[in-house]
């Protein structure tokens, strides 16, 4: 199929309508806690607050959402009052003294919870460069660059992450580059600072190199330190939802790179495959976790449907078609949306529900939790929106 | 219903028979490394080995199932041997330089993962135990009490095992006191050493001071330092199987102590309080996970059906109704056998399933991965064969 006019009218309508009118009311009116400040996440499926713990991965996303709207929607007064609202939250509770993010803090902002790794970091980084943007105030440069530095020094320094395997089971995963790809072209983005390439080239590099393997059309989510296969659960689990996000980050590269044919290869290739091994041709939608040689998975929800994979694969189908012009592309996005919105959706009180079992029905009617917050689907509905206008714009120059 | 000496002699065929000609078999056929030592417990359908990682959890209590069959039921040259097979990969490849055990080694014995916890502990002490109990050999008396010693000294020294959670979240949780009691069980059994029993004691009362909640009809899972109420997720999720497994090792402890009343109290009140919160009214099986309030769980596999719940359901209804005589828990006990043996077993090849989704359909084929070994299942066969023996001759008596 390919994308009418008509078709793309009526997808910017949903998208647009949507996240205007259902999805950012949604966090608004429920997650913002203006008495200790930041927002409460955790929320059941008509927005009452089931738990007062604040996430910081959620709040420094969610303060990116707000400021990206701010920066490249519409300057309403209300998006960049409830942003500085978010990046207060991030600098007066979210830091350990050492420097570091947590992971949980409680509803006052004392620390619940900090883990190992630095995505906290990575999306604080995220809010302060969006947030620089919009006020230009010059600390909040600095205050990206630092967060984004803590999440290089973290993922680069052998050690400073205590391994959670030993030299036995020596590996490296895809989230480090992944994440590392998409902040820093925030960053570059919204700091206007070139220089933020040379960490994307790496990371891409990276991925290119030691994740893409030929030989199982797959993207391996850990491998070796050389990049070998790892014939275990650990190395043979693969996460489709998370490969076809990073597949579109690459192309969003190639777009920044003057339409480089070598990354649309290379993000298409990983769309194509993960596609082939995520899509789940009896039910529909996008598996949680599948076994690069076909076998049992190890994790118990392997077969679940999470919202945010059917996000990612909105966006990276949307993004390959208009790369391409390769049909499949807008039969595939339209496969997903369908599936995604007809499952997911249910627009009495507004947002997505978040975890489904394989054919479909509900499993937990929660909104929000300390992994779901205000981040894939806004972001999803925004993107899609955006990229939906463009193809629109193509027809009409065309024509 | 009443378990009248037919039905009585129709489980035992079918534990006794299942035991010893499917479950333990199966693991025999498939488990053994004859080349490297130690067992392989991560088994597609068929037996194929399809992850050679050994689980030091695993091997703990697969060497105690064996040993145990050779001290309780007969003493079989075959299971001594494996057991020493078993003993031996403990002491050769699990103990990390400081003492601690790992929790996952590879297939040649070296180390994969260490964890913060000492449950490998636990399980190595009550496998060496059995160990010196077939053998005598006074060197497994004391790996035994050394294991123990590990293990109730990380979980009693504030810090030593690095908490999850900062001051502000700062929880007990139920697992440390459970596993301690029938730990302690299984070394004053086959260590013929009362002094254990003071460890038990002391677990008890701290199960039922701080997670028994009246008020909520639940046994908590977590519940602040002096027994306080979480109200969030960390607090509010309950594990029924995992209360229901507390409860029979309380019962046992019961019987132990001449039958005393309180305890068989305690241990019932706990099975009625979980089974009416854990059995699933829609499609029967136990719930994983359940809010002590009915509010949304955040973990995503909470509705599905696990083995091991069903595996000591079947026994703690069957000791409830021998200790209490309460008809009630023949039907428990007829509902959990039918259910799970409807669904979790299909005798083709041997062994159990293990994950099933919420209706009972299978999740995910495998037999056994680093959280499923050979242990829940032929424990529950054994014990519950032999409480329907001991039911079987009182009724023979009293006629």
């Amino acid at each position: 199929m390919a994308l009418d006019r008509k078709t793309l009218q009526n997808y910017i309508l949903t998208y647009k309508s949507g996240l205007l009118e259902n999805i950012l009311p949604f966090w608004m009116k429920h997650a913002i806690d203006l008495t200790d400040g930041g927002f409460t996440f955790c929320l059941d499926r008509d927005g009452t607050v089931i738990d007062t713990d604040k996430g910081v991965w959620q709040t420094g996303r969610f303060t990116w959402m707000l400021l990206t709207m701010y920066n490249e929607v519409e300057q309403r007064e209300e998006w960049l009052k409830m942003g500085k609202h978010g990046i207060n939250f991030l600098e007066k509770h979210c830091y350990a003294e050492d420097g570091k993010m947590y992971f949980v803090v409680n509803k006052r902002g004392d620390p619940v919870r900090m883990r190992r790794y630095v995505f906290s970091e990575s999306f604080a980084a995220i809010a302060y460069a969006a947030y620089f943007r919009a006020t230009g105030e010059e600390r909040y440069r600095e205050k990206a660059r630092e967060a984004f530095d803590t999440f290089v020094t973290y993922n680069s320094t052998p050690g400073l992450i205590p391994p959670k395997y030993s030299i036995h089971r020596n590996m490296r995963g895809m989230g480090g580059p992944m994440i590392g790809i998409v902040t820093a072209q925030e960053l570059r983005k919204n700091l206007a600072d070139e220089s933020y390439s040379t960490h994307i080239s790496t990371w891409i590099d990276e991925i290119r190199q030691y994740f893409l393997k030929k030989e199982f059309r797959a993207v391996m989510e850990n491998v070796g330190q050389q990049g070998e296969f790892i014939d275990h659960f650990d190395g043979r689990t693969l996460n489709p939802g998370h490969a076809i996000e990073g597949a579109w980050f690459i192309l969003n590269e190639a777009i920044h790179r003057n339409f480089d044919p070598e990354l649309i290869k290379m993000g298409t290739t990983m769309l194509d495959w993960m596609w082939e091994i995520g899509w789940d041709k009896k039910y529909g939608g996008i598996y949680y976790f599948r076994d690069v040689k076909g076998l049992p998975v190890q994790e118990y929800w392997h077969d679940m449907k999470f919202w945010w994979p059917h996000n990612e694969a909105v966006i990276a189908t949307l993004m390959a078609y208009q790369l391409t012009g390769d049909q499949k592309y807008a039969t595939w996005h339209q496969q997903v949306h369908e599936w995604a919105f007809n499952h997911f959706f249910f627009s009495l009180f507004g947002e997505w529900y978040g975890y489904l079992h394989r054919d479909g029905r509900i499993s937990v009617p929660l909104k929000g939790n300390i992994w779901k917050g205000s981040f894939h689907v806004p972001r999803m509905y925004l993107m899609a929106w955006k990229t939906c206008e463009e193809l629109l714009q193509s027809i009409n120059r065309s024509k």
